[in-house]
């Protein structure tokens, strides 16, 4: 396995040109403050926040070669010092973040840069793309494996993902979101998981008959004998050729794991393969189903009393189908003047666009009572909220909306990565990203999660944040 | 630049227990035929194909590392003598293709894999993953393109693509679409192009106010001076302190290149904006738009008197927002049966499903007059079309539909990639792949290649691959 790249360059080609902007200004010290956050996710009311790890070796890992500088050289754009300046290129600055697996929502910082702003620009389009990619997944993930419960789900989605790292990445996400497993090898490899799968189509047209065909699947994987049943005809051929080939297999003492349908109404097939199974003795055989399946296909399955398993599924989870774009951005929030840091806020007609202005943190009110969250508070960095009395929520724009908030514990969501430069943060392994997520997912009320028309979570910014940011917008244009 | 991976182990479990199975069977010899081929484009009548380069690279570079071997050992799934058997691995078929940058056409084999079935299993998930995704991006930027005509189109995505690699191969498929370049400083690199950008928004934000930012950015870059005219107001503050540098810069004697509009209506704002640069002299001065444009926007903003002169197109290029995967499949089409290639077709009760059997090629036949595309005939790849008498196209399923064709000429859309395992394909430099594109988009009607509702192309199977699979369906249950 060798899949390490430098993707130093992997940047948009105006990090670079502001980059050697801020040199030649002589600002390239100033420290900035960026943040990563979205605005919306189409499908969610929340996300599960996925892709850290690959961040962190991104950052880690940045440095630019002899053969970079040269094709930067040639674009005939950037000067001389700048490229030699690229040469020594190290990030020295501090990163806070939410941890993997951890369920977030609009406007909080995911990630948050404070580095000196020649090393914080170049970050920008790298961190989204491996940001928002994750997060999208791990969400829809989580949309369709809660759709699924308890039946199981299979991340099956390789030869539809946008190209191979949508595949491998995606499925780790997909993992993260909930998904037992994966089908991709390599992914498993990277990520330490079991891969699945059987067989295809393919195999059964290789041989003479499909009863062959399974035949010869159970006497070489008799342990793992699941059959894809439906290459002809799922009940009348599929089935009782399976059912023959598992008593063959039952009268040498091993049992069959089962047979999936690929095609046709799984529903309908479902039910029927159960009946047949149930009536040949195999009550315990399960059915996996595929096929173009999604959460509202999956939820419609159930409604319709469908016998189902398990659920391989693929295109529609691995690039998020109805909604293939996660619109996280990275927004300046503050920077050094006359060696202070100095919020900065983007200004815009439309109030949804209005960035928060300051360094961030984000803490969780969980109810003491029943260990559920009741909301999210977005503070300044220095702000502390003390649990020992009571809060007072405010609603982010409409301030006459107020919660007194008793009996309740708190939680820091953001913890720091990098400081000064060097990882501080240790990365666990997948297992306790999918422990963190379960615990995140199960601390929520069951209407926040619900996949249509979910009640909406409170997140509310801190009175400070929130006169600060007022107190800007009050400002703005007076300069 | 070191993106260099080993994708072999990128594949879905599957092919690997059935790589194991063929051997295990004793049939890991005989040779299989499988095509490449798409369905349906949901969004498009036609595709432009992509993504061949990197499924060469992918096929020529096949191999398994001791780590590999031994990760598959751990799945306790594989006999020793199949994981002995991968040390050796090595491609030794055969395949043809339709060469990059070719419009191709809903069941036209865009690869064809003739090789020892145990090889040619083991390409279907990473081919597919490869091909589907360029194909599907390549297809949707030559839409935006289109629409965008005269107007150029630049590729942004970056930030919103589906994990690096889609990032990278997606800009690459972008400019074989019809895409001037990308801001993507990798994917240049690789692919030899010039990376476009000016700055952000954080740029502006970083000095104390707008003017101040301009005239620094024209000072640092005066040749490629593109400004940013949308972080505070717009028409108030952003185009009138563009004019002031602007006028600045040409008292040095240098053209400013143009401002960039990423927010608000970019209709009214454009035409506002045209007018202000033209009133100040400067009616050469471009005017580039970005912000979630895709090619249904752009045709609006055109219709509505738009004065927009480049575009750039981040997500719904990158990610094909409204379509987002290409359904490419794999589908065995013949099998070696005592030393002879046997025909082999899926059946399904959706007549759509049923695959056409036999090795095939496809073939593109041209009015001589117009050099212009009439229709294109899947064949047996046995058969010739002899251009120098009248050809009948015959529907593929409404048979009495026939069209004499006369005075034409023939192009056969396949070419060898690979003999006996040998790369026989001189890679063509990705300028050559533009160009065969642009050539092969202008030898199609306007109808054809209309964005909304186009007149369907003709596809025709030639007379004897038709009577194959005709007599194969009627025989079909009777074994």
């Amino acid at each position: 396995m060798d899949y390490k790249r430098n993707l130093t360059l992997l940047t948009d080609f105006y990090e670079l040109t502001m980059m050697n902007g801020y040199l030649e200004c002589g600002m390239e010290n100033k420290i900035a403050v960026f943040d990563v956050f979205f605005r919306t996710n189409e499908e969610s009311n929340f996300c599960v926040c996925a892709g850290l790890e690959q961040a962190i070796e991104y950052v880690r890992d940045l440095h630019f070669e002899e053969d970079d500088i040269e094709f930067l050289r040639q674009t005939n754009t950037f000067s001389q010092r700048f490229l030699d300046e690229l040469r020594h290129f190290k990030f020295t600055g501090d990163i806070f973040a939410i941890e993997e697996g951890t369920v977030v929502f609009p406007f909080e910082p995911l990630v948050t840069v404070r580095a000196p702003i020649f090393q914080a620009q170049l970050l920008e389009s790298a961190l989204l793309n491996i940001i928002n990619f994750q997060t999208l997944i791990a969400t829809k993930a989580s949309r369709v494996v809660r759709a699924a419960k308890p039946a199981s789900v299979i991340e099956f989605g390789l030869r539809r993902a946008q190209a191979p790292d949508a595949s491998i990445y995606g499925a780790r996400a997909a993992v993260i979101g909930g998904c037992d497993s994966t089908s991709n090898v390599l992914a498993c490899q990277m990520f330490d998981q079991v891969p699945k799968g059987t067989h295809a189509h393919s195999w059964i047209m290789s041989f003479d008959s499909e009863l062959k065909a399974f035949r010869e699947y159970a006497r070489i994987f008799p342990h793992v004998c699941l059959l894809l049943v439906d290459t002809y005809d799922t009940l009348k051929s599929g089935i009782p050729n399976a059912i023959t080939v598992f008593n063959e297999l039952r009268a040498k003492g091993i049992e069959p794991v089962g047979i999936r349908l690929d095609s046709g109404d799984l529903a309908y097939l479902s039910k029927k393969a159960r009946e047949m199974l149930d009536e040949a003795g195999f009550p315990n055989t399960k059915i996996f189903a595929s096929g173009d399946l999604d959460e509202t296909t999956i939820q419609s399955l159930i409604l319709q009393g469908s016998r189902i398993d398990m659920y391989g599924v693929g295109t529609y989870l691995i690039t998020s189908h109805n909604n293939p774009s996660l619109g996280g951005v990275y927004k300046l929030c503050a920077i050094e003047e006359n060696g202070k840091l100095q919020p900065k806020m983007k200004v815009s007609d439309n109030p949804f666009k209005i960035t928060n202005p300051g360094e961030k943190r984000v803490y969780r009110l969980f109810e003491n009572k029943t260990n559920k969250a009741i909301a999210d508070v977005i503070c300044l960095e220095h702000e502390v909220i003390d649990s020992s009395k009571p809060y007072t929520l405010i609603h982010p724009t409409d301030r006459w909306k107020k919660l007194l908030v008793e009996d309740f514990y708190v939680k820091p969501l953001m913890t720091q990565i990098f400081k000064n430069g060097e990882l501080i943060y240790k990365l666990p392994p997948i297992d306790k990203i999918v422990e963190k997520a379960n615990a995140s997912k199960a601390s929520f009320w069951d209407e926040y999660m619900r996949l249509t028309k979910p009640q909406t979570y409170k997140v509310d910014l801190s009175e400070e944040l929130f006169e600060l940011k007022h107190r800007m917008l009050m400002n703005y244009g007076k300069d």
